[in-house]
């Protein structure tokens, strides 16, 4: 048995928005009860994570490390058509990844306490942002 | 058709312990023939991974690189309530990641040769970790 | 209801092969209408991941960028014994994953209009690479 249903979010450009209230909500509507959420965002410049939900510095360090990790305008890059942001955020998806798979038991997450779910956001400008869930079990 | 099953392990500090036969014998107790085990740790300062399980010095590695990746003690970083090792934590559960799904069929995980599943702790201190199994098929 | 199959590829060295048009086969071919199709490398020296499918660079920049994250032939690296792209071949598997997952909709893929589905090699030499398909729905 599966269950999918989609849905759009307008990000604020580079940075984490929480979307645990949504994939609950999906998840309980789904009407089944043990199986697993999957989360799918059909972009390759943001990802889906899950990561701390209490401090938001903990949102707040990743940026400064993926810097790191990716450089905007980084000299020896060939992808910069549509800016210094472009292949930076195309290389955070690819370490960060687009999709996250969270169980579900009795029609709800089963989230660790400290965990939330969240669209980080990988280029500098608000994007429209498509989600897909889908529930198996 | 979905199954699921939670354990606990105390890991050791940073580092790895392998535990394919703990999810093995879940898949085999699910009774599903062919599906999918998706494994889910419920943290966000540890890693599910798969990784070689011939030479033990190719889970020592990752330790050298993970602390260029997010180094401990970062002076830029914000998140630090628990220590040097605190944002580190967050950070390489982001790049590894907290959970793996491994194909079954016959009842078996269809794991390659020299894939094994980890825990990967990447707090300093040792820490009890409650992983979730669901097998849907 | 799950639905299984495997196939190989021979890779040609570092670098990107699309496999997007094998795993819509697949799909097709399960019957299945709704779920997530879970494609899988019995590996640990390369990565599936979901890249920007237009212009080619894209999958350029990433190998310049995890030549980085995990340097060949890097003198703290105790894991080497096939070769300075051992050890780097395994990081860079812990970083961008061995496996994909994507939703499924009226038996195609629910890819985005940019997403392609890569193999992506990391040992220097090509490898003959195994692959599992699981569609559960």
């Amino acid at each position: 048995m599966a269950w999918q249903t989609t849905f759009e979010i307008r990000s604020r450009g580079r940075g984490t928005q929480e979307i645990t209230q949504e994939i609950s909500g999906v998840a309980a509507a789904s009407g089944i009860a043990c199986g697993v959420v999957h989360v799918f965002v059909q972009h390759t410049s943001c990802s889906l994570m899950l990561c701390e939900n209490a401090d938001p510095s903990v949102r707040v360090d990743p940026e400064t490390l993926a810097r790191r990790w990716a450089p905007d305008g980084d000299p020896a890059s060939r992808h910069n058509n549509e800016g210094d942001d472009d292949m930076p955020a195309h290389a955070r998806s690819i370490l960060a990844g687009t999709s996250v798979s969270v169980p579900l038991a009795n029609g709800r997450l089963l989230l660790g306490t400290w965990q939330g779910i969240y669209l980080w956001e990988h280029r500098a400008d608000p994007q429209l942002r498509h989600i897909v869930v889908t529930v198996t079990g």
